[in-house]
């Protein structure tokens, strides 16, 4: 199985060719999409949304993964292999979480005979990642697509930084499809927000509510939930608190304890 | 064969994690989406939208449906059975009609051993909803999920309401892509717009023209067409009448009959 | 395989339907989205969007693709053979360059037996394409489909005019989702553009910059790139040219050579 997760969106032939590509190499293969409206250009969210959804997929499953401002230039296509899973894509920090696992394999994909013939500057989708990701899938090892490399790009993760002994400065990983605003602070390391005042200041909001759930919070109030992410979320019942706050990807938070 | 149904929109994980459950509990279900970008919480909506697709399936093909604004409270995750075809989601009035057809079953699911480990409070289609309708489609028996029960809630159905003699107050049940209005007046039930004066009343555009196809619409003339859902819908040749009128779901019509 | 290129989007039950009836009729046959964005009745975009992707399939893919303003006038639904894939939509321009390529067979699908029962007059995709490609999918003789048929619509070729001896008028023929506008001047006819200067007017701006990739173009200017479409295309590095320029599909563009 391949799962396909870019910033191609769905308007243009693009998806359609990638699925193209793979059911030529490899007719049998089962191609999902986890999405293709990640924001152009947006490698930080891209990185979020592959790191909540593959580990959902069976062991084996590929991940073609695109968001790639740099195709064209010297910047590598990369394999990775991790927890029983395979990662194809750029290598630009989208795979940042990737390689934060345990043991990861990472390959610089340089054998052009499982490319496309004449790869094209702007569409390495259609022209290496897709090809890489069908010959793979179709049974070709991971050592004939490439070698390994030590140096794959990591972001800096984003992870809370502490100001004082009681606050810290995070920041808005996601915005979804009701507005619910993903954090940076994770639910396990911050599990006290659950017992103890604190308040989270959410551009000029000031949120200090907690509830388990949407329906528990008070109709037209932020609350601060344990979102299915793994992550804290700013929300609003029935309402979109990226609206109310103004609050977009990469906003900082401000969180103070009690 | 598993449908999807939901508000959840195709920019977020949401529904590329469905996939990878249904895919890690019976990894040959093949999965096809209706939509995804029911509006956040519309619930009408998507009961109009599961009674126009549901039909078109095989018997035998299980069709999870989930907005669910109440997700994580009371409201129970159900799985009804009705004229050969399975129906999984959120108990909040979404599958009043197929509560509707001939003698359904409806089970409230809660054998949680069908479910993922510790379900979240925010994603019960992640948690419950998928993994059911995998396991159902793996060859679990309807009655080891869920036991039966008498209950489930029914919406009000949206029906017209007779005002007097000759007129009807109705309502807008959906704007489709190509901006028609699809009312709830059946087609079956208002068969004499076809041959006899009318006038509905849409915004304040008063339609009078009935045409059997868009290309028979004069342009720029809002008509009465019979459309492909069974109900009589407001359109305009290559325009969109919803942005002509104004209206939204959930407007209100007035017809009067000669 | 079937693919599917339509202008139904993605917010309505009419993609889900189409597989549906594809899948009553013909079970295992694996069903591709090209895009369901190409803009209401855009015949010309979806010809374009059509033509980028379907070489890149299988031979024996069965390409549907539906832009059809005359739904229900006395436009015909053609099944055309071409270089091994089958295509199947309404007559009107729509595979203008399906028709193009060397000695396609067209065929008017005229055998009701094969439609949906009773098909209605707005949605032809439910009750005559889908079920005649799931029909051809599952092994009927395209002759069985219907008759060769010898004056498909073809819309006049976008291809550039020449003015005079050194200049041309082009067209934008599509944008795609990061901006980049597809140009209708191949990259083979007009190879020149990399070796001699240029003048392309593009709205108000004058883009005189060739680059070979996105990121050779210099920040914040235009430049004219060899794109993956076989087209020259005018783009802009991390922006959107579509923006910067205001051109849509349609709009003229002028090419002098030095």
């Amino acid at each position: 199985m391949i799962t396909l997760l870019t910033d191609f969106g769905t308007a243009d032939h693009f998806v359609g060719v990638l699925k193209g590509v793979i059911a030529t190499i490899s007719p049998n293969t089962p191609v999902v999409d986890i999405t293709h409206e990640v924001p152009p250009y947006a490698i930080q969210q891209a990185a979020f949304l592959l790191d909540q959804s593959w580990r959902e997929f069976p062991k084996g499953t590929i991940h073609v993964a695109i968001v790639d401002p740099g195709v064209g230039s010297e910047r590598r296509p990369l394999l990775i292999e991790a927890e029983g899973h395979y990662f194809i894509g750029p290598d630009n920090g989208l795979f940042s979480l990737i390689l934060a696992t345990d043991k990861p394999k990472t390959r610089h994909l340089n054998q052009p005979k499982f490319w496309l013939p004449n790869p094209s500057t702007t569409f390495h989708g259609r022209d290496i990642f897709a090809p890489s990701a069908a010959h793979l899938s179709s049974g070709i090892k991971p050592a004939k697509l490439g070698q390994l490399i030590a140096d794959p790009m990591r972001s800096p993760a984003l992870t809370p930084t502490r100001l004082s002994r009681r606050s810290y400065v995070g920041t808005v990983l996601h915005t979804d499809r009701f507005g619910n605003l993903i954090t940076n602070f994770p639910i396990t390391q911050f599990d006290t927000l659950r017992n103890r005042p604190f308040t989270l200041m959410a551009g000029l909001n000031q949120v200090e509510l907690y509830a388990t759930t949407y329906a528990n919070c008070p109709p037209g109030e932020l609350c601060v939930i344990p979102g299915s992410s793994g992550f804290w979320e700013v929300s609003i019942a029935s309402d979109s608190a990226a609206r109310q706050t103004g609050l977009i990807p990469g906003s900082p938070l401000e969180l103070t304890l009690s």
